[in-house]
């Protein structure tokens, strides 16, 4: 800890200040970083500074999907080439990106925004699943892929979802989720063995 | 490494970029941190991007010891009760925020801004060096501490100090170093033998 008083400048203060409420990042390593934007052209550091504004300033989240986007509809959404009918499910915006750098998806997204966590007191009136209900009926959706995370929350949000849209009035969608099994380039003997169990419970004719 | 095209924002693209520069931040953080500020109040957005754009632009460096400072003189070299006799020569600003903290030093500081370093090309003229020997001639210094570090290029950089000093046409100043020696509450098996040797040279009568 790094007391307030010991900083020669309250300038230098300030953004240590503001740079330690970044997630990961602590007094000492924000400390470093300001040290290293002094050093810096005044150039640098503006477009470092503007590029912050610029981003909260300027971003909105598509009212289809909810990614990010700079318009009301982002550009996946707005893509005509992609298949509308396919909707997959994700908890947020870095997902949607890894999904797109895999190129094997066509279809559209569905952000959540979290997965329900009671624990967190993260409820599924937080997140977009309401949207997601509506979504599905408006848009005639054929699949609904759930591409969340295979954890206890995403599980349970995973559920929650396919509860929700099996009581749907419309065409019911098909209701898929992401294959589990062995990661591609990993070891048999240090994959664990839930992860192995199902890899052998969904195998798959050899192609 | 993610590819320019896939983000669905050049104003996310630009924001990435930028935050990648800082030292010790990849493209994952940068996106992760970006991210985090989009979550954020505009106004929390607009506070950090200020930050840094108003520190680089604020801060200048002290004209007589080089530390970090909004005014021409810094306040620790306008401040009238410490003693201007005594000069402890360090590498950087974080060094000087450091022995500040200590609260053991009441004296100025010099702040080289390096050490000489032949491997990645600083000599002594990249360095505050010859302002140093400027200093000590016109203040009328007593006592020059060397508080760089114990390395290679810190010994270096100590020695050619020393040297330059010792050929002043001015009243020598006495050139001390800083103490070395087990480290407090360190156990002695777990310190290295060079240092154990050095505390066992520069042993000091029991207090």
């Amino acid at each position: 800890m790094i007391a307030m008083e010991e900083f020669s400048s309250t300038l230098l203060e300030n953004a240590v200040n503001e740079l330690s409420r970044l997630p990961g990042i602590g007094r000492k390593t924000a400390l470093r970083l300001a040290l290293y934007i002094l050093r810096r052209d005044e150039r640098e550091a503006n477009s470092l500074g503007q590029s912050i504004i610029d981003l909260r300033k300027g971003i909105r989240y598509c009212h289809i999907c909810h990614n990010i986007s700079e318009t009301d509809t982002c550009p996946i959404c707005a893509d005509k080439r992609r298949d509308n009918s396919i909707i997959c499910v994700v908890e947020n915006v870095r997902d949607v990106l890894s999904i797109e750098r895999t190129g094997r998806f066509n279809g559209l997204y569905h952000v959540l925004g979290g997965v329900i966590s009671p624990i967190d007191g993260i409820g599924p009136d937080l997140l977009e699943i309401a949207s997601l209900a509506r979504r599905v009926c408006e848009y005639n959706v054929k699949e609904v892929i759930i591409g969340l995370s295979p954890t206890m929350e995403g599980d349970t949000t995973a559920y929650y979802i396919y509860r929700m849209l099996s009581r749907t009035e419309a065409d019911k969608p098909t209701i898929t989720r992401l294959a589990r099994g062995v990661a591609v380039g990993n070891e048999l003997e240090y994959t664990d063995e839930l992860t192995l169990g199902r890899s052998i419970l969904d195998r798959r004719p050899f192609e």
